[in-house]
């Protein structure tokens, strides 16, 4: 029996409303002595600290860097070792791309095919508004076809995804990239006698592109990798009883909340607008997380001081979730992104949960360090569901 | 590999000894900024926690709260979501019935028959004397029978359990009970091919009773649920190659120990004849599981004071453990049961450990945010056997 199975059983559904705001790449490692955390001035988290009880979080294992996928699912309580999001449908989800149940995506290059030889596989980088006009130019060719029905997304520069749409489609294919300038492009091939299907149709695709993309001078070609079919993954209505609302700003967040089952919101650009996106859906939900970005961002961009800056931001609006007396309420992170590191890291996550049936701890600042000594220790960012739903009121007895 | 397998592998016996004192649902949540454990004065407590390395312990996972089955299951080193103990056992072992391996038992209700229907399933909650008198009269009828031999078992009010003994029983069997006053009896129905035996057992029973019953003006009819047969479960003895004594006044405590290969003893219901019986029987065993009530049953019931006096009791008996000189001493709790919450919770158990090989941390007084900052951590209770048995020189090195 694991949490997936036990959940089913041992869930119950309730009125109290749990709110988990996920500042992305909270975590950080110190500069001249301090982390981006301890750096900056948080008097309203460092007061959550106090009132509640607090802990350090491992997205999947210690040492383990996740993407933006494990390390999610993590918190949502799915084990990030047994569901696997593929690239493609991750980067469709980013792309906000619509995928359904049966849909085949793929990551997708322009490149430049010259006699019979990929000689760029990014066709020059062209500029976004080219591959915008290049993805319309096969949207047209295609639009007739219905089965499969063949749609292409623009990316930024060179990339695109592509998403087929048909019955008996399987995503167990090798990638169709020769991953080297030079060598003539590669068909996909089925790993699967299931994906036999999935290749052929990928194949006459590659071949149809060709011939639409014919007279362009450098993006004439397409290659494709990472195909995913939209995974089998329990939602989170049906795992936890739950009518859960994903509340963020960007495309990728939003596509995951969704295929978790989520309800999500048209939410502008603004941080305000995340919570004023939560008080205006409050009355409908048990359940909200609520996904901030910037911290993540300015951590990818090595700006230390953004990354104080935009965790000041967020700081601001925890009063608007204090207003609305969520009957539980958690601050943590997706994974570390340390300025110092440009990038996501295995660090781990502050965490923080206040609740009138938590047992508070002497942390009174929420910092990494100051979270490591809390009541909660450390512990896999997957136990943090069922403390969430603990907490909530909404888990029963295991067990006589 | 997991603990079970390893344990068998570098288990040795030796002369040293373990004591194991469980109180009962000892951990709670704050009432006017202070736990039950936080309010008592416990000076003998905090003596051992000064002495000794402490910790907290997860019995389940974090945010489950467990039955007291799966609770002390993980205490003696079974993996509790590995291991599940049906209802019926457990309501068998509490009634004090004996059960043995292939014996089929259910949790039993006299209920009222009218005209075809179950007018009331808890036959207007008879007194305690009348269900004795019914079991007696429904044994009495049963008793010329060898196979199956039938065994009813007088509870509270209505309440009753029943025992079938007979070769090839299985429980995987549907609750023979409507659940609803009004419907009609249901016969049990199998679950699988091999519980067919047993499904024709019980309801050739259920046909008995009501023939049986007859003549009474109340409760003339049996339900039944929670068909669980002995489960099969490995022995400490086996796993740990210890001479365990289980010693407990509660009837379900005593029948978990003896399910588990432990030797028990007919406890008195005073807290001095736990220490009696542990001080009489000391030179015969190796391991000691000494179970405490009182606190559990004061949490049930809401009430904080109960529940510290219950802890101020416990701790007055410290210094007769101390006496012993046990090898090993761990003093901790199976579950959390707050008084602020009325029953068992997924709050972490504080857990302490005296021994000449502890590392003693700076732990000075035994509450469970004291031990919250100990050095064994926040851990899973299932790892407490194997840190029991390795500060009693009882295991061996794993690998070369």
């Amino acid at each position: 029996m694991n949490w997936e199975e036990l959940s089913k059983e041992l869930t119950i559904q309730t009125d109290s409303k749990i709110v988990l705001l996920v500042i992305d790449g909270l975590g950080g490692i110190p500069v001249r002595g301090k982390t981006e955390l301890e750096a900056a001035e948080t008097r309203n988290l460092d007061r959550l600290a106090l009132q509640g009880t607090c802990g350090l979080t491992d997205p999947v294992l210690m040492g383990i860097t996740p993407g933006s996928g494990p390390a999610h699912l993590g918190l949502f309580g799915y084990d990030p070792l047994r569901h696997v999001l593929g690239r493609g449908i991750l980067e469709a989800l980013g792309s906000d791309v619509e995928v359904k149940e049966g849909d085949l995506v793929a990551r997708g290059n322009f490149a430049t095919l010259k006699d019979g030889l990929i000689t760029d596989r990014r066709a020059g980088r062209i500029p976004t508004s080219e591959c915008e006009r290049l993805c319309g130019l096969l949207n047209a060719a295609l639009a007739g076809r219905k089965d499969p029905e063949i749609t292409v997304f623009a990316g930024k520069e060179h990339r695109f995804v592509v998403r087929f749409r048909t019955s008996g489609l399987a995503d167990a294919l090798t990638d169709a990239d020769p991953q080297k300038d030079g060598k003539p492009p590669i068909p996909t091939a089925p790993l699967a006698p299931e994906a036999a299907k999935a290749s052929a149709v990928v194949n006459a695709f590659l071949t149809d592109a060709i011939q639409i993309l014919k007279a362009e001078p450098v993006a004439n070609a397409a290659l494709l990798r990472g195909f995913s079919v939209h995974p089998s993954i329990p939602r989170m209505p049906d795992l936890y009883k739950l009518r859960p609302a994903g509340i963020a700003s960007y495309p990728m967040y939003k596509g995951l909340a969704k295929l978790l089952g989520m309800t999500t919101y048209k939410v502008g650009p603004e941080t305000a607008d995340l919570f004023d996106t939560l008080e205006a859906h409050f009355a409908e939900h048990d359940f909200f997380y609520v996904h901030y970005k910037k911290t993540d961002a300015a951590g990818e961009d090595g700006n230390y001081a953004a990354k104080v800056a935009a965790i000041e931001e967020i700081d601001a609006f925890i009063p608007r979730l204090e207003a609305l007396k969520p009957d539980v309420l958690v601050v943590t992170a997706d994974h570390s992104t340390p300025a110092a590191l440009h990038g996501h890291s295995w660090h781990p996550n502050p965490f923080l949960l206040v609740s009138p049936t938590a047992l508070p701890d002497e942390t009174g600042v929420f910092t990494e360090r100051a979270c490591g000594g809390g009541l909660l220790g450390r512990f896999p960012s997957v136990n943090a569901m069922p403390l969430m739903l603990a907490h909530a009121g909404k888990l029963k007895k295991y067990g006589a």
